[in-house]
């Protein structure tokens, strides 16, 4: 059996990666792909239990270290519960999020020096990188607009990020870039201040021509 | 003011940690050190949550890299939150295991190559270690009894490694020893197999023997 393919969308918040790997992931689907949609942190039972920790509670509840080690562990529960297996047994793998995420938050967001995340990544994962990563790029007051439209209650919402400034948001953003930048082989940016039909097409075409295998092939790629 | 000493005190099950960290902290505030005695995982309120998930469920719940991962992110929390403000205010800390702990059971006991833990300790606590540390020493057979004889209901008790085999015990006993030959300025090993006021005084010997300051003088150490 084939062994299946592991594609990360990734992002800052509001750049429409939820609705993009759930779209994704049905255009799969159609083409005859079995697929396993996910997100990080979470995705398997045990990391679920870790992500509770660590979308609730203050900012600064956890030190820049501790939160990226809690990440590490939900990433390790969900790679050995969840995705390598399905990666084995011939399934693609659609995920909300995964180690990029690391080094744009922790890393360009929160300070931790890249050379730190990449040795952390490096042990925790045996260095497992996707073979295609999507990167959502929209300017950082587009992205939060949408987020805070979506979650007009911030005091009581679960997302920490969302209550960090600007230019948090913004060092994200740059942060992304420099990784799409730096390792060109796997990742793609796609402009999502487009409409949504226009960002979907743009990554079923990254995904096409990546993977040119005859599963994805026919029907031929169409807009919704 | 002085910076305060950090001492921990390993073994595996039933050596007597919990016992002999209370009696070292007793006998410490008695020569007029102010002493924070605490345990890992755990020691302040996010390890503690993160304790929730070791401690507990099946002894195959989180791949060994997740547990260490684990483990790190708590003992980090705890390092943060508790033991470096403690040091820093000259607070004495004693400490119911730490790091070595993750060496012997991680490492020695589930098999991640010692080379591997010591990169992760690197990185997680900036390499910080005990100014002391008190390994309590017992043939795995009788610290196990021991553990069990406290715990009877092994099936519901909130120690997954109690229900480890004895040889997965034996690897650890055999793994302290090691880490107490490779760093003997750092580890005196205890004979705990002695009875608990002469294993206390070879504890206070110890302790007396590495940190000779007038604060430890007064008044002579004696039998209890």
């Amino acid at each position: 059996m084939a062994k299946g393919r592991f594609i990360t969308i990734e992002g800052g918040e509001g750049a429409g990666k939820t609705t993009h790997v759930r779209r994704l992931a049905a255009t799969l689907r159609d083409r005859g792909c079995t697929v396993l949609d996910t997100r990080e942190p979470g995705g398997s039972p045990g990391a679920e239990q870790i992500r509770a920790l660590l979308v609730s509670g203050d900012v600064g509840r956890w030190d820049v270290v501790t939160e990226t080690l809690l990440h590490l562990a939900a990433r390790r529960d969900h790679l050995v519960r969840a995705i390598w297996p399905a990666l084995a047994a011939g399934t693609w793998v659609v995920c909300d999020r995964y180690a990029d995420s690391t080094m744009a938050y922790q890393g360009y967001g929160q300070g931790l020096a890249p050379e730190i995340v990449d040795r952390f990544h490096a042990l925790a994962t045996d260095g497992f990188k996707p073979d295609l990563t999507l990167i959502l790029d929209l300017p950082a007051d587009r992205g939060l607009s949408r987020a805070w439209s979506r979650n007009p209650d911030r005091a009581s919402d679960n997302n920490r990020y969302e209550r960090m400034d600007r230019t948090f948001h913004e060092r994200l953003r740059q942060g992304f870039l420099t990784i799409a930048r730096s390792e060109p082989g796997r990742c793609v940016v796609i402009d999502a201040s487009q409409d949504l039909d226009a960002v979907s097409a743009a990554i079923e075409q990254a995904v096409f021509d990546r993977f040119q295998t005859p599963a994805l092939e026919p029907p031929p790629l169409r807009p919704r």
